[in-house]
Parts: C-alpha cells; structure tokens; sequence
C-alpha cells in the first residue's frame, strides 16, 4: 500500500517559519515518524511552491494505478485554487485535505476551502498530527 | 482516560435516516466498535436534540475534572449556535468538531460552522470514522 | 386516520398577542372547529417553545408509522432552525408549513424559510384558516 | 360567486412540459374537476406570456366589481415583476399566489417572491391541488 | 414643438388608485391642465402596462424626427427594465424620467433607477406637478 | 414592585469562565449587592441554557401582572434567536436588554441583536454593573 | 432543415443605433449573408420588443417539431428574464445564446445571463459573426 | 415669499471645476438669473464646505418662519451625511434635493441619496437649471 | 469630580424636533434635573454640529486631565463618524454613547455604531433618562 | 496563417476524466480533425497546468508576430487569474475565450469569467466544437 | 518650489496618541527634520479636525497657483470623505495620499480609501518617513 | 547592502504593453538609473510570470542573510495569490509593496491587496519611481 503526501506553497519554511502557528517540528522529522509507525504503507512525499506542478503531480499519481490515497495539505492554494480543486475531482483515489492549523480560527478568507467539496474529506487543526490522522482516514476508508 | 462523545440534534436517527448520506450503521454499533478498540479509555456518550441540553452537558463535562477531552458532532447546531461555541469557549478541555458527511460538499449554510474557531480541530466527511479519528486526535494531544 | 399539527414557539400566545397581527382567535377554539370538520380524522395537537422538543416531536411522529401527515407552524424557529429542517428531511410522512400572517408582509428575516426546501409545500397569510387548508393539503396528497 | 385564475409564463405548456416538475395533468383537467367541485363557483381563466396582458387582467378584474378574488400562478415573473405586484397592490379583491411546485426546493431566483407581500397569502407546493386550496382560501376569507 | 408624455404600468390607475401614495388626480386632468399652460406645445400621450410596447413607443417617437423630447414615467418598470433603457440609449432625443411619489422614501427596490443613468435627468416626488416640472427642463435644454 | 432578571446560556459559568472578558465577580455576589441596594425592590432571577425555557419564563413573568420589568441578557441568544425576540413582543412589560462585556467591540456577529428592536432600550460594557443600570432605567421608566 | 432566429428587445434598431457598440450591419443584410451561405437550411426570423411575443414564439417553435434549433440574442431580457429561461427549459430543441457585442466587457449588470443555464451554449462577442457561429453550432450538434 | 438656496461641499468651485462634469457658468451669474426671472421671491444664498455649518443653515432657516422652502444640493455629502438627513427631518418646510449633474448616470456611490428620503423631492441631471426647476417646483407645491 | 456631556448633530433642537421619536424635554430642564440630582458632580455640557469640533472637544477634554469621563451621544455621526471613532480611542478617559431612543428599532444604518466599539459601553432606548444612567455607569466604573 | 491552441489546467486529462462533464473524446482527435478540415492554417497547440507558463506563452505568442489570433481554454483559471488577463491584455492579437461545458450550467464560481472583459468574444458549451467554432471566428474577423 | 502638507482629523495627537500604532515622535520633530532636508523647497503645514476645513485648504491651496503638490494624510475621513475626494478633483495640482501606519493591516473599513482614486498615488505604513517619501514622489513628479 | 527588486506576471512587457496605463520607460533601464543613484547598495532583479517562483524567490531570500529588504510588483498576483502573502509573513526582513499605476483608480478587484496586509508598506501610483520611493522607504527604516 502507497500513500502520497503533498504539500503546497510556503510548507517548505515548516519548523522555521512562525512557530507561534505552525510549530516547530519539521516535515522531516514528521515523515520519519510517520514511516516508523506506518511500516507496512509505502510514504511518498512531494512539496513545491507551484500550483501547476501540485496539479501534475495530482493527476499523475491518481492515474498511475498505484496509491491508495492522498493526503494533500495545500497551504494557501486552499482557498484560492479551483484548478486544483478539478485535479482532485479528476482523480479517482481519495484525496484526504489536511491543515496543521485550524484555519477555522484564523482570518476569514481562510475559513472557505474550493477544495473540500471533492475531497472525501477535511483534518484541520491538530498539528503535524493531522498527516498521520489523515492516513488513519485513508486506512479506515480502505478497510470498508 | 474518559472522553465524551455529544451528539447534537437528528443524530439519534441515524442508520435509521437519509443512508445516502449518513450510511446504515448505527451509532451504537459505532460506540461498540470504539469501545473494543480503545480498552483503556472510558467512553461516555450524550445525544440531545435540544441546544440547551448540549450546553448543560458540555459545562458539566468541562467543568468535572474527569474527562480528557470532548468528541463533538453538533450536526445542524454547528451552523447556528453560537451558545454552544460559547459553551466550548468557556471549559478548558480541548473539544474535537466530528461530522459523518463531508459538510463543505453540501448546501452552502453546512459551510460554516460557528464552533470551529473554538475547537481544538475539526475532522469531517469518513462516515462513522469521523468519531474514531477524533478519539486519536485526542489521545495525540494528550501525548505532546 | 391521523394528523399531528405542532405549534412553535409563542402559539401558545395566540389570541392573547398582538392581534393586529395574529388575530384574537386561540388555538383551542381553532381546534375545535377543525375537529368538528373532520371528524373522520383524529387531530393530534402539540405545541413547545424549545426547538430540541419540537425536533422529538417530529421524529417520534414521523417513525410511529401512524400519522398520514404533519401540519407545523414552527413561528420564528422557521427563519433560523437547521435543526428542524433536518428532522423533516429525516422523515417520510408529509409535512406542511403553514404561516398565520403572510410572512413575506413582515421583516426582511421572516421572508427566508430554512424548512420550506424540506416541507412538502406552503400555505400562508390566511389566519387561523391556514390550519384548515394544510390539513385540506394532506387530504388530497393522500388521495392522489 | 365568481373567481378568476390567472396563469402566467409557461403555463399554457403544464402536461406537455418538465412533468418531472410540473406533473403530467393540464390546467383543463384542472378547470374541469374545479367547476365540478364548485360548482356554485363561476370560474373565469385567463392565460398570457406578456407580463403587460396579466397586468391589465389584473386591473379590469379588481375593478369591474364582478370578482370575489384572484388565484394567481404568476410563473417566472412571480420572481422578477415589480410591476404585477404594483397590479395587485392596486386592486381591493384578495389575490392569492400559487405555485405548483415547491418554489422554495428550487433555485435561489425562485425563493424570492416579489408579489407575496402584497398578496392575501401564499400557497405552494400541491400540484395542480395548489388552485383548489386557493379557492378554498378565498370562500373561508369571504365567511369571516 | 412637440413632446411625447409616456406612462408604464398601472399608472392608468392613476387617481384610482391608492391615493395615499399617488393622490387622487387622474392624469386626464393633469393633461388638460399642461395642454392650457403650454399651448404652443403639443403634447402627445401613451400608456401602456405592457415593457414591449413601451419599447416600441420610445423607439419610434426617438427616430420620428418630431419629438423634441420625451417624459417617461416607467412606473415599476423604472428599476426592473434593462430593456427600456436599452431602447433609451437608442434614441437621440432627450428623455426625463418622472416619478410622482418619492421612490427614495418607499421600499430598497425603489431607489434603483435601471433607466436614469441613459436619461438626461430626474424628477422624483412631487405628485402630477412631476410632468410639468419636466416639460420645463425640457424647455430649458431646448434653449441652451 | 418586582423584577426578574433572566439571564441565557453560559452565563451560569460567569466568573469561573474567561475572566478576561466577563470578569471575575459571580451572579451571586451581583444579586446579592443588587438585592442589597434596592431593598423595596423584590428580584427574581432565573438562568437557563435553553431557548425554549428563557421564552416560557419571559411569557409566563409578562403575563403574570406581578412584575414591573424583564432584565434580560440573553448571552448567545441575543444574536441568533428571533423566538425570544417574539416572546418580548409578546408580552407588555418592559424589557431592558444588557450585556456585561461591550458586545460592540467583539466578533461581528455579536454587532448585531435580533431582540434589541422589540426592547424598551440596551445596556453593554459596564461589566455586573450593567445589571444595575438595567434596574435603574426600569424605576426611571415606572416615574415617567 | 430549418433554424430560427430570434432577436429580442432594440435588436429591430440595428445598424441604426449605437454603431459604436453593436456595428453599422443591418440585420436584413446579415439574413441575406447567412441564406446565401446556408443554402441547404431554411432560415425564419423574429424579432420582438416584448418579452411575452418571444416565450409564445419560442413555445410554438419549439413544439412545431420543424426546427432544429433556435439561435437567440434576447438582448437586455437575457439578464431579467426568468420566463424566458423557462420557455427555453421547456421544449427539447437546442438554444443557442447570442450576442454581437462582447456583453462581459459592458456593465456588471450584463455579465449575469438567466438564460445561459438553460441553453445548449453561448456565442458572444464577434459582431453579426456572432449568428453565422450558432448556426455552425447547431450544425455541428447534428452531426454528432 | 423667500426661499433658500443651499449649496454643499466644493459648489463654490462651479464653473472653475471640472467643467465637462459641471458646465463653466458660475453659481453667480445662475443667481442673477433667477433673481430676474422671479422678481416676487426673495432668494437667498447659502454655501459652505462644512457639514455641521449646512446644518446649522437648515435648522435656522427652518425654525425662523421666514422661508416657504429650501434648495438643496448637498453635494458629495448627498452620498454620505445622515445628519443632514436628521436635520432636514427636523424642520418642516420643504426642501429639494437638487444636482448639477445626472447623479446616476456617475460612480456607485452618488447612486444612493442619504438625504432623499427626507426631501420633498429630487432634481437631478439638468445642469443649473435644476435650480430653477427646484423653485418652480416649491411654487408648484405652495399652490397646492 | 467633572464630566463632559458632549451632544452632536441635530440634538440642539431636542424638545422641538420629532418628538414622537425624541420626546419633549429639552437638554436644559435635562440637565437642570441631572445638576440637582448630582450636586457632588460638575457636569460641563457641549453641543455642536460640526464632527471636527465634536473631535476638537473631545481632545482637549480628554487631555486636560479634568475630566472622569464623557457621556457621548453623537447623534447621526454615531453611525458615520470613523474620525470621531479616532479620537476617543486617542484619550485614555472612558466614553459612554448614550442614544435617547432604541436606535436598534429604527433604519438599518442606524444599527451599526462606528464609535460602540471604542467606548466603554452603550446606553440605549431610555428618553433623556439616557444620559442619567451614562452618570450612574461613570460613577460606578470609578468606584471599582 | 497560423493560430495558437492554448489549453490549461487538467484539459490534458480531455478524454480519461468527467466524460459526463466533457465528453470522451481526446485533445489529440480533435487536433486531427481541425488539421484536416483547415488545412490552409498552421494550428499550433500548447497545454499547461502552470499559469505563469500560460502568461509566457500567450506573450510569446502575441509578440511574435506569427500568429493570427489565440483559441484559449483557460480551465479553472478563467475564473481566478487575474493575471491571465493581464497577459490577453498587453498582447494585441484577438484571444478568443472557449469551453468545452456550458460553464453557466454549472457552480456559481464558474459563472464569472476573469478573462473574458479582455478577450474578443466567448464561446461556449459546444463540447469540442467549440474550438472549431472559434477557429471560424477568427477567420471571420479576419476577412473583415 | 512649495509643497502644503494637510494632516486631517486626530493626528494633532501625533506622539501623544497609541504610539504602538503611530510612534512617539511629534509632527513638529518631523517638519524639522524635512525643514533641514528639502532646504530649497517651502514647507506649508496645515492640520484640522474638520473636514470642511480641509476643502477650504485643499481648493485654496490648488487654486493659488503657490505650490507644487500638496501631501495629505486626511486620516479617519480617507475612508468616509466623498467631499474631500472631490476637492482634490476640482484641482489640478497632484495630491500624494500618506498614512503613518500601514492601514490595509489594521480594521476593514480602513482598507478602503475614498481619496485614492483621485490622487497621483498612494504611501502607507513607513511611520513619519511616508511624508517625507511622498515629498519625494512629487519631486520625481516634477522632474519628468 | 543589498536590496531584491521582484516583479510578478507581465512586467516582464513593461515598456512594450499599454503604455497609456504603464508609461514607456522599460525596467532595464529603470534599473540602470536606480544602480548609478544608490552605488552603495547591491540591486538584485528578478521577474517571474510564475506564482510559485516568485514564493521560492522570496523564501530564498528572505532566509539567505544577504539581503535587508524586497522592493516587490506582484502584479495581477497582488489581488489573488494568499500563497505570496504566506511567503512574505514567513521571511523576516521587510518587503514594500509598489505599483506603478495607482491601482485604486482602476476597476474594483484591483482595489484589494491580498499581500499590503503582511508587508512594511505600500507605494502605489508614481510610474517607475516608485521602486526608487521604495529603496529609500528601506533605507529610511535601516536608519531608524
């Protein structure tokens, strides 16, 4: 079983950049944790800053016929990227959105995500925590 | 360890209603499920269609000392009550916003919820799992 | 057969409140008359000022199995209760919302109905009259 | 006793058009079944797609003295005729708007009715039975 | 000189209708007393409740060559027809949009003009006074 | 002479709950410096979080001819509940609404109160003194 | 194989009116460019300022079983009017939407079409081009 | 008989400002004018940048008994003074709104009028010559 | 102790003016009964028109250290005045806004107080018993 | 003469996705067939999922002198880049705006089009003729 | 060379008001230093609490023919002022729009400014260091 | 002292593209001028079309150490990339938002800046000197 985790713009600066809301652990360390706890799951990992290479890599990975499932954190594209939004709904795997952040309790234009409504769903707000939650998701969803 | 599972309004209907939406699974059989997998916590469980009644219990729960932590599905209250966000605003406990369905693919009133900002987080949109994926989300706090 | 009519908050008041919008009749000699007019029909009547016993109301009817149909004027919680509109989705008798004012007459907020989309139809602005053409309304439903 | 029903937009095409909506019966077989059940009512009929000819309609009705009230199914320009509401305004006899359809299910366009504020009361949702509730409306008005 | 006085709908109720909002003159009365005081002006008259046919006026008295202007009283029309502004913009004689009432004191939807911004200008308030007020300015602009 | 003081949801959980906007001072002490100040007063106090009951309690104080005024802060209510609003309405006693923190400087949706318009007046930000000048406002009224 | 065309509101002042804006062709000159081209297909033409000519002219096309298709520039009804939409909604054969002038470059008001939902598609922008495109169009949609 | 004129902010610019807006004839040589033309009224001119001062000059004009009516251009204050609003509401004579320019026919925010609801009337688009319509139209009302 | 009591637009003809909105006290017999009731107190009184000598007073009272605090009723600038806003924000004594009437039951721009959120709190509803109870919460706030 | 084919976001995936949104058929049969049926026209295509490499590209293209006009399916772009039309704007051959769905049928984000202000005219809903429909367009524009 | 800088409402409280907002340094300390600066150009400062002082300054200080460009802060009534806009309009000398604080971070209403579209450009958020920027800016001005 | 000057989407065409909104003058030799006035300080220059390179550019940057400030035109990305206002909280040392044009003259959605909020200041309107107006904005603050 193969999981991809995708993050979007600006999630690169994790464990660096203001930690009074992201925290001050790094993607790194959270993806070792995730491998050691996961070992059975095979965890690929893409970052970039780029709304048309997050696209890419969407469509790739959901037409190769080898993940189960995303787990797509898509930083501020969130709120802005439609095109986004239809890679996911052209995909067939499901795409889990998650947030280290509850961006409920942050500035309005946070609290609408155009990627939601073709997710199977949302995790926001528990940290670094909510990448492994998000791949308990995918696992419940497959055991059913 | 005791957590406290509330469900809001219409939700003692389920399994019995709209399956398109809320699957056939019963909320006992849910409680029965979480309650074989996670021995070692106690689960109580509050289901009221009335907004006052949540409110009692959600100030009751936050005020005892007893519970780690409170599991929230506020079904249609979510999108009208600002007393129970208050409610929430007012324990110290952290409390985890749950919904079955994937609310943000709905109608347009499901996408805002007034208790988010309040929340510790929200996890939405994997059926029953929702619950079970809230109980980890606080047992992962409870670990930092 | 059997139809349930619930009243929402402040019909308690009628007859007693504000005339110049509601009238002088009360419900009591209301319910009278309609009984006196149907009699092959058994007119159950209920009437609560909290939206969470109104919810119960609703569902307990709804599954009994014994009612053809229900005639509900839920007063203000029309304008703002999610919750109520969720238990008539979550029924599958009939039910029709009546109004005793025309509703669209008065205030911006009575002019948008969050049951209306679930009811099976409206009938409004004909004082105490609006009873009689809801329970009419079932009548014919059943006939067809 | 005499009642006139008018018919807006699109109204001439009910049985032939969206029955999924409308239903299959024609507003004859609705007249017809109408003067069988009232039958010491004269009901006059009056169709157009110009919404110039409903308001002329509207005024020689309310004015000539013959009428008792007006059924009206004022279609699409039920959302967007300031000028019918005008119309209605203008006449002393009781206009009562009726829908079909349950307009409130419908699109957002359709939830705002521009004539209902200055109608007697709405009737919505029963089928061609919406007309007959509508005349029941009217006698139980003129008995007060 | 000639100048074409155009009337939208029910403003053929004039004097007959609701009296508190338009007084009780009739516009018969009000055009014989222009017709005494501008006696070297002919002043033609058109009503119809229909927007199609107030098109067809405009347009055709606008590429007449005969009319030295027009004083438009669209009634209702005055805020839901873009077409009639259309037909204005169309022409190249001057049009004066008169209101009788002060639709800046009556309901929202009255204090939108959809045809002022292609008129020359607006006179709004002061009973049938309204029509003579506007033969004035069109007087004026004449000798400018 | 009587008065009740009603107060909403959460307010049982004042000065245990968010003392940086409520403060630290319990309805109790308030009552009783209340109670000691204006001994020719009788004060009646009742909470709940219920809706429904704070509409039963200000229905049944109005109607019973005992009391001279409602202090009411209706906490949460105050911006979503038009049923409250309708209870005050309702009944012929002056209603005095106030709040402890300066709901002006607070979240957007407490800017608005849908019962402020059917209140004798408002009194906001003077903390438990509030209640005091609730009092105060209601013997002035008596005087006039 | 026939197509009609219908033009609504002021689109009879073509070529006459606004030449900046919607060119100096006439629409007579375009009907004799399109039958010369189009020598195979029967081309009818309508044009009405009324809205309620152009639904009748559309149901009784649409229901002749003659047509192919209607190309339609309903001018400015084609952002007021509902029942127009529904006259489309309600016969089977394609609707093209047309327009000479490129109206999402005009006033916001012009950017909002009623009638685009319902249509098979929208042609808009390229002067009188703009007819011989639809019927391409529709062309095109038959051969498929 | 005596009436005020009052102009607002930047009026005192006219015919040095902006004349593709406001024409080049001073408000001087418009005074001279009327003062020709209506030999029996005594004119009197007010102009001031400040808002508090036109409404010292409203409520003094307004409270001496002196004047049959006030002419109003408030300039860019129309868009945004509700004092001036309250102090035209405070006197009884009448005023009219007048301006220089189509109003309507400008940016969206001279489409709303804080003033005009309180006014007698409007005036608008007709160069100064809305002045002498203004005073036209106070005689019209005094004969009345 | 001293306090200012500062009036703004329109409030000079308090007694004169409206009265079935603001009664028919003066400010003089108010400010009379508040002297004599206060004796202990120097109340200073200030009125004006103008927002920028509302501001100007406000500054120079606010820093002159003389002053406990201001009762403020700002008349219409409450709801337009950001700069008046400003200026209480800039000294550190505390602001009360009184109103005479329920502003909250009046015109919509009237429920949105740019000042509300910059003063200590709101008093609303009460007659000229208004600035009586802003002295009493002056009061109060300076014995805690 | 040549003409640019610019497809973006997820249009690589024509064919393989949503063939109830967008047909079955490839971008690359479509090419075919355009090449075949315009033989006397270099078609050149691009796609891209970036919308920076879109802007490079419509700029490029524009600047070159090559190319007679630009067929442009911005995807979900159209409705949020700004920048997008930046580039359409700043290049002086006609882009012609085209989509495959009738983007009006669908979600209201999708109703508004950024770029379309700056485009020569839009066409849409034609399934894949609509490339072709812009093709003649601007071999229409072309021969003017 | 001569530059009039108009500081508007409350910032006479510059230094002694919210320095974690505007700083601790005075306008006197900040005339000095640009005094010392800009040696050859003449420095007029002009500060008022009222906005029609600030028109009366603006025109006569544009009309004068004395200075090269005026810098103006006009603080609160930047985003309530349509009257200060038109004041810059009615000259022609260019008007550089400073703020000390960097305003699009702070509340909602001061994100929108009403001056800036009729000013040359706009300085915002550099401290005391905006007026001398905006010197600059008119000195480049003039170099061109 | 090095400074980084980053231009977003099609400034890339400064100079070539509508000159009438942006001047003729190309970047390059507006760089050349601002490297022979500031010799001291190091100009770096970057453009991109991209969104998510002109992130990676500011991230870079901002966490190199070699630079003390960003002069950035983010273009059409100004008023919808929520991912360069990400970018930009994240780095820590200054970044000045300019404009060549003064943006709040022209249409509405680019009178909102996503990213003025989370940078030191904005400078809007002065052609290409206002990148020198934002060298020395960060020279000023270096200084402070």
């Amino acid at each position: 079983m193969k999981i991809l985790i995708v993050n979007g713009p600006n999630l690169n600066m994790l464990g660096r950049r203001q930690p009074e809301i992201y925290g001050s652990d790094t993607m790194e360390s959270c993806l070792d944790d995730l491998r050691g706890r996961y070992e059975e799951i095979e965890l690929e990992y893409y970052q970039s800053n780029c709304e048309g290479s997050l696209i890419d890599k969407i469509q790739t990975a959901g037409c190769s016929g080898e993940f189960a499932g995303i787990v797509l954190n898509a930083g501020a594209y969130t709120h802005t990227s439609l095109a986004i939004a239809d890679a996911i709904a052209s995909v067939s795997i499901p795409v889990v959105e998650v947030h280290i952040s509850n961006v409920a309790a942050r500035e309005a234009i946070r609290r609408q995500s155009l990627i939601a409504p073709v997710c199977k769903g949302v995790i926001s707000g528990f940290g670094l925590d909510s990448y492994r939650l998000a791949i308990e998701a995918l696992i419940c969803g497959r055991q059913r």
